[in-house]
């Protein structure tokens, strides 16, 4: 039945599905992505800005790319889903302008049955791609999905993923700028990318309460079509009893709460890792804090340079605690969302 | 007073009235109709696309034309409605593109006062043209306006209406494409006119919760001016004690989900008719199921062939069980919309 | 700490604060400033009906400038305000189009610590400039901000601000029209300049609820980032125990319903003066009305005229019993806003 969504079983190794439906991604999209998430990174705001520093123009939000190749896999991919369990080994590898258009593919890379058999989990690296093919962002993430039932389950095949992108592998996205153009006041602080210290944590201040309204707009506007979005009669019946919001919703809020303490941060150039710790749901408040884990340069260029950055999103709760773990090692009741990203600020 | 609208003794057979407010349709409009709506037909959400068919580029929506021509009559036609009775007749004509200017008029075409004389059934044609003259959309629709008081009411003019638009009068808002370049794989689905039969029941499977903020913005956007869209404290003291969701937000809301099972029907050609048959509220979840009631080729096209579609919108129910009729003939208390519809799909 | 935002002690008379984020201003935008407003201007709505009058396009409501100057200016000006007490002096200079880009700084030009010295009221002028550093806007406003302590407060200084806005300095947003070429069926209203008199009342007659995630969405729209209006979690243990609307979303509504009785107000050309007299909050529904002050034609101009208009939002209540004191001199409770603007309208 056309909308039911594949099952376990339905993913083969090897196999590449080639995912409905190209999207042009326009001014309007960012229009409503500022109005969604808030966001102030000078590039992705004025047009002036990027060209001072170097671009023909405002490039688009890179979790905006994220969003619009992510959203097409999901009624091939994690329609019967009872979870999406993390991301690996993405990078953001050609810039893109408003006016470009999208697609997606996804490569099943990996299988793995629960040991309940009611479930497996499938790997799918996802591709997104221009019309002539340029490859513009691939991401492996992992979804628990359901079994069928009545057919054979595969032998497991469980893909090496590397705990952290190589920074020679980053900065595509991100045109040479010149960083001497780069004009403090106006993107909002003087701290570059020499101002930071690994191990320092950053409290990003402010809380952003979720409506329905909102997460539904914005997983539409992504094209995402999975049910316990949208559907609050049948979600009422369900384990959970009501709508649960889109994970990459909870992401672009972090993103845009990440502004105060890192403005200068103006690319996401990769994903090493993440996960949805905890479900969100409308009414909460979300906040995030970060955690520098790594600062690198990259290979033969001078103008930016790339922190690892651990970016807690948390809910309900003083951000300035940096909530993670419990004593016993347990994620902290207050975490939602655990995300480890390559990010660029000037030099 | 000015915004107080007419009374049902203000129409005159004959009369044209001129609405304002011209509208220019751009990138942001149809954005906000992918949040709101979350279309994912891909002659409409990719520029790509469109021109590998050939289109200059990905055409409006056919229901933001409707909307955005919809919404200029209600300060003149509807504003003391008591209910909007149903739409036949509705041929979209020319392509719309972003930039595009539409304004609309209305033709009275009837009068017929209740027996109560309280109110009346008012007919109106109404049309959407672009600034140089040119028709994009015609329709009739008919509600039941108030009557004021203290002057004659007029003679009933009952017009005369086609059950059907005739197919040789569609598809003038597709231009002629290349179904050989069309790709199924990113339209989402291989099924084409041809696969499609006549009798077939369609279940479109997902759900869509309305929220008060989603419906009151897509009313805005549309300049629908109809207070009881908007108005949550005069609305408290009505009969029915809340706001109401602008019945073409149901309609789009449906039109939206019917890509499942139907990906490839890719314009809406014309309305036959339809109906709103009961009211839809914020926090109701919308499901639809369609019923091809027809199919007919269109006279010198061999690109494309259209589908006559019964859409019937319900809510907080099952989708699969297809509600229609109770078993004594009364509308089935799970719909709210009956609409009868031809779209386009290649061949 | 980033986000924290300055206190009392921390503005100096004579100092300019340069803010973050310059913003192109967009088609996307516009198209939410539609779907949140419900605008019908029609030089705002249509290009064609604004190039029929001499415009090269459609402009951007001059609220829209407003706010994305305004908003700007949170971070550095009213983080830490109790209340925002009042705006005068504001000028809209030159058209603004979609694609301009725009940038905000504010001079400090007055401190009055209050008597209690918990606080302290700050006055600034900010203004809106292009990248080449063209003017389009300024105006002041003053906020009553906290005092951090243990620092020594500064001596008052008051800045005069004027009544209200010298004709002869508003009009530059206005580009010299062809009011012949004004077609009053698109525009909505047959009445001009010369039709109104000074003294009369305007019942603008429809109410728009408010929701969150519609101030939210506005808010982040425009970049502002002013707690009290995202934050849940925290304004529940605030005194107010909610989120509030932001005043400029109250200023827009109020404009959108003025289009009822102002339908050829196409411009706001200046706001003498203007009090967010009560909160508002998701779950209100706002009314506005209008009293005409003064009307004034500009100096070497036949083409358009300005009428001062009083512009009060009232919430809950019926717009036509014109609330606005109750009889011992206190502000209605019903009043929410008590705007003072020059609007222009074909002569």
């Amino acid at each position: 039945m056309a909308g039911a969504g594949r099952f376990f079983e339905d993913f083969i190794v090897g196999d590449v599905i080639r995912h409905a439906t190209p999207r042009t991604i326009t001014l309007g999209d960012l229009a409503l992505n500022q109005a969604l998430y808030g966001n102030r990174y000078a590039v992705q705001s004025s047009d002036a800005f990027a060209q001072g520093v170097g671009y023909p123009r405002s490039p688009v939000d890179d979790l905006v790319t994220f969003h619009v190749v992510f959203g097409k896999t999901v009624p091939d991919v994690s329609l019967n889903a009872f979870a999406n369990l993390g991301y690996a080994a993405g990078r953001f590898l050609a810039p893109v302008y408003p006016g470009d258009t999208l697609a997606s593919t996804s490569e099943v890379i990996g299988v793995r049955p629960t040991s309940k058999g009611d479930a497996g989990v499938v790997w799918v690296r996802t591709r997104g791609t221009r019309p002539n093919g340029e490859l513009v962002l691939d991401y492996v993430r992992w979804v628990l999905v359901r079994v069928a039932g009545g057919r054979p389950l595969p032998d497991p095949v469980v893909p090496t993923l590397p705990a952290v992108v190589d920074p020679a592998e980053i900065g595509g996205a991100c045109p040479r700028i010149d960083a001497s153009a780069w004009d403090d006041a106006l993107s909002g602080s003087a701290r570059r990318f020499d101002d930071y210290q690994v191990g320092e944590k950053i409290d990003h201040v402010d809380g952003m309460t979720v409506e329905e309204a909102e997460h539904q707009l914005a997983t539409r506007l992504w094209q995402n079509t999975a049910r316990v979005h949208f559907d609050g009669y049948a979600q009422k019946s369900s384990k959970i009893g009501r709508r649960l919001v889109y994970g990459g919703h909870v992401i672009s809020i972090a993103r845009g709460l990440m502004y105060n303490g890192l403005e200068n941060a103006f690319h996401v150039a990769a994903i090493n890792g993440g996960r949805h710790v905890a479900p969100i749901f409308a009414g909460d408040t979300l906040y995030a804090w970060s955690e520098i884990l790594d600062k690198q340069t990259l290979p033969g260029r001078d103008d930016v340079g790339a922190l690892r950055v651990r970016l807690v999103g948390c809910k309900d709760t003083t951000p300035g605690a940096f909530p993670l773990k419990t004593a016993d090692g347990k994620d902290d009741p207050a975490v939602v969302l655990d995300l480890d990203l390559w990010v660029l600020l000037p030099r």
